[in-house]
């Protein structure tokens, strides 16, 4: 029941031009022919539009070094690298950057520990900041879009302010604008998890899925949704925020203030203290306790048993309310589905109308601990996807 | 992070012409100058594709009986009634039908019980059918493009199988097919939630919130997404099965099969047994349960008391994960949060990161128990708004 709004011949080329190089973007070198098909274009259209992103620097355009089929050879439409961004992915002990160039291709990567000022705004500012800086000055930059940034936490839409970020201690940072004023380039920032299930969507487990949960677990959980092919940002871009689901009224209280947050259960302090470990230590605790779970030690067992349970328990509530093909796991949750994948399946399964759980399919992350970090720079990049014409040209960057 | 397929030329015209049908369907009379600057298209655009339209018997142009303003008068688009569809809402215990014509003007009404052969659904067929024809025959009933059904189930987007429908007791009931060879129209069904929430946002409490949750409880809970203007449908349509919610592993077996699910505690029958009723009776019992409540019967009011509670656990799990800006609450919960306000709010409001309570309204739908028939008339409109090039020719039909 889409009604569409009006679109204008002038805003024709530019969706069409912005559809060309998203598809280059995600796909790598891919042929005019294959562009004509997959887009629903003619061929002449291909032609213009592909030669005016190779006149802005974007793509560049070859001839195959294979001749496959008969007839003339196709072009190959090719993301140029040099078009970059940088991606920043914020972690409660650690700071990771990379240079990211059209394509998707990571041209370097950095990580480092928060500084000795922790986790304050100014102090984490200053040192992504510099990373920025050092990433801008290698020879591959080129044109240096912007920055996209991951944070643990609940993001304005509209302007990156981070709401609440609970394990860096941060409420209603501005760390967009700071970040901004530092390096002069355009920031976007954005939750972890809604950039998790974009990046899986394009390039990891979810390629070609577009009903997608992305559910990531450390100390709290996140999530983030693909409906149909878009992602659920909701009124505020807070879609997501599923650690916060009652899922026992008798449980702990959470940290928001309610009591039974599903975070309580499934979290990865809850296992280690479940499995008699000490919080704290992350997921190279949480392999600890796989591992002894696997010794024999029947306390870690029982630990993963409880957990597998109640992710079970929560991850039904997904698949009731937004009906995904596919659930992509990543972080404690990923381990332990890894560990008791029969506990925590039946419990999904238990409820709920059959036809929501026919074609349902649990992963995990394809990307690893990167999901976030790719997410940050293809929240970077979106502005150019959605109009290149917007890029200054390769002669006056070069000027 | 939209990226956009391609379009081509020959699309554009049918897609605005689908724009602006749509716009005069939503608004009713509207000026081409008014078309012209919330279309975004030029004033001669506009006038070709309201030609185009008028030709096609879609819409009217007239001149305005008023002048307001200065210069010429804008010609007026007046969508044109004599093209109508067939509403359809089963409910367990009545089949409400109407002719709709284009606008969502309701031309007629009909409302009957279920046949002796109560629920089965070829007799509840034959008396659809039965009802759609006698509409048909109404002179008012001009081209009538076809049939859209709410039933109170999951139902599959593709086909619009019945795939469960618990208070129908329908398992795969293929009920769509089935009218469509006997009424020899296209049949389109849909998940009543699904549908009111659709036609809340087109008429009703939602208009200009694009993220909306509409959240509809009887015997059991249904609920619909609008997430960015657009139904969250899920992999197969059936995102919104809310009732299934686990809030209490130490609650009752729900019939789904799991323990605790969020309709065992919200459920017409569960509050009418709290409050010493016999179950049954929908929405006239419940009223009962108020008023006794209202006269100081202690147990109906602490049954109230009780469901307003369960009510904001579950609500702000959907708050959580998908981030509405208006909830619209029908059947028993609008009667409950019209009675225990104060306290549906305040476990609303409980927990969850602040910043997804903002700007967070609730309401009670305007459309009363007809949001969904509203609605079904909508997906039975649908297809001619996406093309109005696909209607025949008013002389074709009259023919």
């Amino acid at each position: 029941m889409a009604r569409g709004a009006g679109i204008a011949q002038d805003e024709l080329r530019r969706v069409n031009l912005g559809a060309v190089l998203s598809r280059v973007h995600a796909s790598g070198p891919t042929s005019r022919a294959a562009l004509t098909a997959e887009l629903g274009l003619n061929r002449s259209t291909i032609g213009d539009l592909t030669a005016q992103l190779a006149a802005l620097g974007l793509v560049s355009e070859e001839l195959p070094t294979r001749r496959g089929g008969t007839g003339r050879p196709s072009h190959l439409v090719v993301p140029r690298t040099d078009v970059t961004v940088v991606a920043v992915l914020l972690d409660v002990d650690r700071i990771v950057t990379a240079l990211v160039g059209l394509g998707g291709v990571v041209l370097a990567r950095r990580e480092r520990l928060h500084q000795r000022g922790g986790h304050d705004v100014e102090a984490v500012v200053a040192t992504v900041a510099q990373a920025v800086a050092e990433l801008q000055a290698l020879p591959e930059a080129g044109r240096c879009l912007g920055v996209g940034v991951s944070v643990p936490g609940v993001v304005r839409a509209d302007d990156g302010m981070v709401r609440s970020a609970p394990n860096l201690g941060w409420t209603d940072a501005p760390f967009s604008a700071l970040l901004h004023t530092e390096v002069g380039l355009p920031v976007r920032t954005g939750n972890d998890a809604n950039l998790g299930v974009y990046a899986e969507h394009l390039r990891g487990a979810a390629v070609g899925v577009d009903d997608v949960a992305y559910v990531s677990g450390s100390v709290g959980i996140g999530g983030g949704f693909l409906v149909g092919g878009q992602p659920l940002r909701g009124a505020g871009g807070y879609a997501g925020e599923i650690g916060h689901l009652c899922v026992d009224l008798d449980g702990a209280r959470c940290r928001c203030g309610a009591v039974g947050c599903w975070e309580t259960r499934v979290g990865e302090n809850h296992l280690l203290e479940a499995a008699g470990w000490l919080p704290g230590g992350g997921l190279p605790a949480v392999d600890q306790v796989t591992q002894a779970a696997m010794a024999g030690d029947v306390r870690a067992g029982a630990a993963l048993e409880e957990a597998a349970r109640w992710i079970g328990v929560g991850l039904r509530a997904i698949v009731n309310m937004v009906n995904p093909e596919m659930i992509v796991l990543s972080g404690v949750l990923a381990k332990v589905f890894e560990q008791r994948r029969t506990t925590l399946v039946g419990h999904l399964r238990l409820g709920g109308p059959k036809a929501l759980q026919e074609r349902l399919t649990l992963v995990t992350a394809a990307l690893g601990d990167d999901s976030s970090l790719f997410g940050a720079a293809e929240t970077a990049f979106e502005p150019l996807l959605a109009d290149p014409t917007t890029i200054s040209s390769p002669a006056a960057h070069s000027a």
